[in-house]
Formats: C-alpha cells, structure tokens, sequence
C-alpha cells in the first residue's frame, strides 16, 4: 500500500477502505507518514467528500490512535454531551452537575475557546485552583466520587485528532463536515461513553450559520456514534444570539451559579433542561423527555446540582466558596454602560460580533500562545424580541484596558439591530432533534 | 498574507493574485513555507483549476525562482521544441541538427525518461562520452560554436520546479494540466527562446490519451507562452503507435542517425520535418510551412544536417566515430524475434505497453535511482496498416537478462493486435495546430 495512491483515490473521488484508512492515519500518528502526504489528502477530503463507511473508519482510526477509557466498573450509565460552540454558551457547567446529581456519570473531555467562542475549560479555570488537567486516574477518581468531572484533552486521548488539527489549522481544511465530525466524535468516544447528547448549533454565532449545514453536521455525527455502538441524539440548537445574558469566563460562571441557585430562569435555563433530558432519556433515567425536564428542573429546584457542581470545583482543585460567593471571582477594574440609539424592539444581535468583543477585550486567543483574561466580558441587558427606549442601557462591557474598550464597544453598537417593530416571527431555541429514534 | 489563506481561497474556487502566487512560490524556494501548505495549495489546484492569468503568474513565478538565460549576444533567432512525451519519440535529436544547420540557435534543456516514455538525456548518454550535464557556461559555449546544444535541467533553472515536481510525485498531485504546463514552461522560457515549437502528444502511449485533454494542455501553454511574449505553437502529434521503429535508448540513437543520413523517410522523418519546419517558420526562417519543411529536408539530403549532429556530439565530450558506424554504440548481447500468430493487417499497437515492454528489460527507471541499460530495446518490423502473415517476424526484441525478456515478449505479444482487413480509417500524424497565428 502506498499513500499517494490512497491521495489519488480520494482526489478522483474514490473511496479508502477501512485497512487504506487505518494504515495512513496509524502511519502519521506514528511519525511514518509526512505532513505532507496529509495535507494534501485531508484538502482532496475536503473537495471530494467521504461517505459514511470511510468517515466511521476514521473516527475510529483516530479513536483507536490513543486510548480509550474503561469504564466499565463504574456503576451508572456514563453520558456526555458536546456543543459545537458558540457565544456565551456555558451549558455544560450546568448540565454536568444536574444530570450527575440524578447517579448518571458524566466524563466530560472539553475544549478551549476556539475563534469567537468560549470554550468550557478556558471558564472552569476562571474559577481560583480550577485544575482542568487531571491525570486519566485522577479523572477516573473524581469521577467515581462525584459522578461528574471535566477536564482538557490529555496527550493519551485521539493523539492522531490533535496532530491532524494543527495540520488542518495551517492547511486550510477546517471547514470540512466530515473531518468536523471525525476530530469530535474520536475524542467523545474515547471518554468510555454508554451515550452522547450533541448541541450542533445554528445561526449568526455558530461555526455553522446555515441551518442546512448544521443538521448535515448533526447525521454525521449520530451516524457515525450509532455505527460504533453507542446511543446518540443530536439537537440542533439557535445561536443567533448569544445564550443567557453573560459572555466572558467568569462572567459566565457567575451566570451558571444563578441558574443552579434556580435564581435564573432564562434561555440557557430552557436549554439545560432539555439538553439534560436528553441525557436522561438516553441514559435510562426517564421514558420521554417532558419527565427528563421535570427532572433536571428538580434537581435544581432541591438544591442538588448546586451541592454537586460545589462538589465538582472542590475536588478537582478550585474554591468552594465561590460557589455560594461569585463576587469572590476575580472581577474586571471597569465597566461601561453601552446605550440604545433609538426607541423600539431588538430585532437581532450579531452574535459572532458579540464573540468578538469579547475576545478584544481579553477573553479569548487571538494565537494559541495567548493568555486570557477571565475577567473581561459582557452582559446584555436587551436581547431579541425586547423592547427599549433611546438612551437605556443595552449591555455594559467589563474591561481591563482602555486601549480594548473602544473596539469592543463599537463591535458591540454594531451587533445590535433595533427597529420599531418587533420581528415577526421568533426564532425557537431547538430547532430540531436528529437520531434518538 | 498568510499562505493559510492563499490556501483557502484557491479551495473556495478563488483566484489568487500575481502576488499571492509569487508570496507562495518564493516563499517555497526560500525554504519558508512548507511543503504541507504547498501540497494543500496544489490538490486545491488540481481540484478547483487555475485562471488564465493565475497560470501565468505561476509560471512567471517559477521561471524567475532561478536564473533565465540571456542569449541576446548570440547572433540569430533561438527557438526550441518540447514534447510531452512518448514511446520511440526522438525527434530532438534530429530536429537540433536539421534547424541549427540552418543558423537558428537551439538552446534545448531536456528531460529523462518518465514512466513508459523514453528521454532525450538518456538517449544521448547512451553515446559513449557525451555529457549532457555542462554547466550554463559550457551551455552557452557550445551553443555559440555550433548553434545548439543538449543538456539537463541544472540547479540554476527554475529551482521551484524541481521542488514543486518532486513534492507533486508523491501527493498526487501530478495530473493536472495548469501544473504540467507551468512545469514545462518556466523551464523552457529560462532557455531564453524567441520562440517554442510543442509537441504534444495524444493516443495510447501519450500521457494525454484523449485528443481534447491534449488540446487542453496544449491551448494552456501556447497561452502562457504568448503572454509572456514569446511565438508559441503547438502540434497535436499522434502517439497511438511507437514513432519511428526503434524503441530503447541505443537504438532510438541509431534510428535517428539513420534519418540524419538521407537513409529512412517514415513517420519519424516527417514529424521532423514538420516540427522543423514550424521551428522555421516562428524563428523567421521561411514564410510557409511547405517551405520549412522543403528547407528541413534539404539540410538532411545535403549532409549538413549530419554534420551537425557529429559536431554536437563532439563539442558535448561523445564519441562522433559512432555517428557514422552506428555499430560502435553498445549492443544487447541478445536478441529474439516476436513472430506474427496470424494473417492479416496490423490494425493496432498498445503503445504504452511497447514503451512498458522497453522498461522491463531495462530501458526506463522504475525508481529515480535506478540505472538503465542503454543497449536494450526493440525493433518493429512491422507498423499499424502493415501486412503481415503468420509467423514473420514482428518485432525483435533487444535484450541483456533472460529474467527479462518473457515479460517483454508477453508484453509486445498483447500490444499488436492483427485483424484480417485493414482499419478504415488510418490516424493522421498531425491531428492539429493550436496558435501560431
């Protein structure tokens, strides 16, 4: 077997067999096959496409590239859930605890902010002490104890997804639905997962802002779970706004607290509870998902996702006690009220723009090398569909540099659309639910 | 610019500026972007295609990544021809005699042999003592002395080229005319020509088997070339069958000098002619092609052409007693005749399967390093349209090793294909002209 032949079959649109495609990603996890080769394969995937065989072939390549968990002696379905990203979307701070708190297991692998979005490790270590990069024992360890725990990509975890990412950054083959699929499906499936609940969002502040391209994500991904065993359902979630009303790593875990505390019942509340019942479902703790929501909504009600998450912070490194006191989070030096120009409705909001913002002002990367500061971030206090009059105040940006804030105000100005009407017709927060039959 | 982004561009069926491609390729030669971009960059070419002036601008690009020649001091038009390539195609080495005879200068850098096709370079290293390795200096030496000269592509010419085609071999990425003509003119225009005469070629033992993917290529280069101010045309020639009757290095040799003596007028004699005489005709040596082709002629009848011939060999360190007892080059210690197993007419030849036959018994290279055997090879008796009877001789095959020869037998076996009447319809030599107006 040589790998430019297999290049040359993927560039005329043929398809690699399951041994073709084991043999070249087994080749560059190694260090056998060069950069190269690679690149101009992943491009020729990128323009020709995969089918379902040769997607499941690689995810399980890439799966098999590192090692996969065994959790097999801990009791209780083990369930996870992934977003494809977003802007202020800080669900799985939420949901872990509440789906754990009901003796479900939940070994969540997250990611970092990837361009305008947030990511969920980049916010748990907004949190003092927050250790997100537990040995797999250690993860193992709070895990059994607790039922939940979230920590970062270990080098043990789908080697072959993190070298064939970096490549894909610098080679121009990100945006591929199916190499998408293939980098998270591997690494889910290495969590030693029973199921798995995708947020594949849609809109101005997805990666993916057709709805069409979201839900053709979505098949991918339940196909390609279901064909390797496991149960998967995929929702297809808005993002044309961003989630709840806190964008910024503390900002947003200070947003979580006041839902867990059941103090918050917003649009990220509503997202929770059916992201939650999902798990429920698929996890066997409930026959439909009215009761799952019932559920999660109980566990927040008692108090007990609230215990769990302190629970969560407190063994994997970080300070209980802001938990009960998010003003002990570390706090942005300024604030700046940004106001409406005009009387009327909110009609839309540029969520990317808003992501964007945010990133300016600290909170994200513009490099990988980047720091970030957890502090910065914004609250609107206007989202779609609320009504405003001239000169009322529409967010206020949280700073640390004079230098940022010009920007990051601008962006935010930009973002915000108001119009004496009030849209027609609201967009749903769940656009439509994919596999789980 | 990043070359990221370049990349991204050409994989959304964008088109690059002349800077963009000049930041890519110079960036290449310098050593400074990789070759995972670049081979990201060319299956994103070979898949989406290239703009007119994206060509261009390539190989302008690639042409100056090295020295261009300038031959302006050197009195009398310099023009040269180039072929795609074929199986028995050694017109080089008439036609640099024949026009140079006549005061043309012909600065001719050549190629090795590539897959089934023979090379010029390695058919005249099979003439014991020439070096076709001079240095640019000794180039321009020889070629001020007898007005032409033979070489191979050095370090100085188009270094991109060296680098871009060895990167192509291995990802695929080797098929895709915009390449293939930027490769072939960035070093023909470093020659520092007035004018260019292509022959490519189309049929079984072209690497163009379909007419129009020949026209294609041929209408791309004759572009380029005009663009960048030079007289191009390009003849589709025929490659259906071996030109000529002797396949393999000595023996193409021998074949040549044959034609040079006045002694066979075939096929190979008149595409000769007819290269020459549209090598006349842009070098402003006659005003029709009738006319080129009466001058071609008469430096053969005269011996002038001949004379020329032995004067190259001489001045490039070969041994030009050969030239005029051919039977002083190297000779196969064996030959065996392949004999007709019907009556009837010789209505086809599988030409690549002739040229692959020639390989086998150590004629071409399977890998870049290997050496090859000039004196092995084989003589066709008999062409398409000829007659033949069962059990007369076909073929002669030339050979060194017995390990060899049952698969070029078997090979020559399966090329001819004799039927009882003959083909209705026999293909021209030419089959067109692209430019040249």
């Amino acid at each position: 077997m040589r790998i430019v032949d297999l290049i040359r079959k993927k560039r005329d649109a043929g398809e690699l067999t399951r041994e073709e495609i084991q043999f070249l990603v087994g080749g560059y996890t190694r260090g056998e096959v060069p950069d190269y080769q690679v690149s101009a394969w992943l491009m020729a995937v990128v323009l020709k496409g995969m089918t379902r065989a040769e997607l499941a072939a690689l995810t399980e390549a890439m799966l098999h590239s590192g090692q996969v968990l065994d959790l097999s002696t801990l009791p209780g379905k083990k369930v996870d859930k992934h977003s494809t990203g977003g802007v202020g979307d800080k669900t799985s701070l939420i949901i872990a605890p509440v789906v754990a708190a009901t003796g479900l297991k939940v070994p969540m692998i997250s990611g970092r902010g990837l361009g305008h979005t947030g990511g969920t490790l980049d916010k748990l270590e907004s949190i003092p002490g927050f250790n997100v990069n537990l040995s797999l024992d250690e993860f193992r360890r709070v895990l059994a104890e607790c039922g939940c725990a979230l920590i970062g990509q270990t080098a043990e975890i789908a080697p072959a997804d993190k070298s064939l990412y970096a490549l894909r950054d610098v080679t121009g083959t990100v945006e591929s639905p199916n190499l998408i699929c293939a980098s998270i499906m591997s690494k889910k499936l290495a969590e030693g997962i029973d199921a798995l609940v995708l947020d594949v969002k849609t809109g101005s502040g997805a990666f993916m802002k057709r709805h069409e391209d979201a839900v053709h994500l979505a098949q991918l991904m339940v196909e390609t779970g279901v064909r390797m065993g496991k149960r998967v359902v995929a929702l297809i979630t808005d993002m044309d706004q961003p989630l709840g009303r806190y964008v910024g790593n503390v900002l947003e875990v200070e947003e979580c607290i006041y839902v867990l505390r059941g103090e918050v019942r917003n649009d990220l509340y509503e997202l929770c509870l059916e992201l939650s019942a999902w798990m429920f479902l698929l996890g066997e703790r409930c026959n439909a998902i009215e009761a799952g929501k019932q559920l999660a909504a109980e566990m927040i009600a008692s108090g007990r996702a609230l215990d769990k998450f302190r629970e969560i912070v407190r063994l994997q490194g970080g300070d209980p006690a802001t938990v009960d006191d998010p003003r002990r989070l570390p706090r942005a030096r300024n604030t700046r009220d940004v106001l409406s120009p005009a009387t009327g409705y909110v009609t839309s909001i540029a969520c990317e723009q808003i992501g964007v913002a945010s990133c300016v002002l600290g909170g994200g990367r513009e490099k990988k090398e980047d720091t970030i500061d957890p502090a910065v971030g914004l609250i609107l206090h206007k989202k779609v569909g609320d009504r405003v009059t001239a000169g009322e105040r529409i967010c206020t940006i949280h700073y640390n540099s004079d230098a940022r804030l010009d920007e990051a105000r601008r962006l935010v100005e930009l973002s915000y659309r108001i119009d004496p009407e009030l849209p027609r017709r609201a967009r749903p927060l769940v656009h439509g639910v994919i596999g789980g039959k």
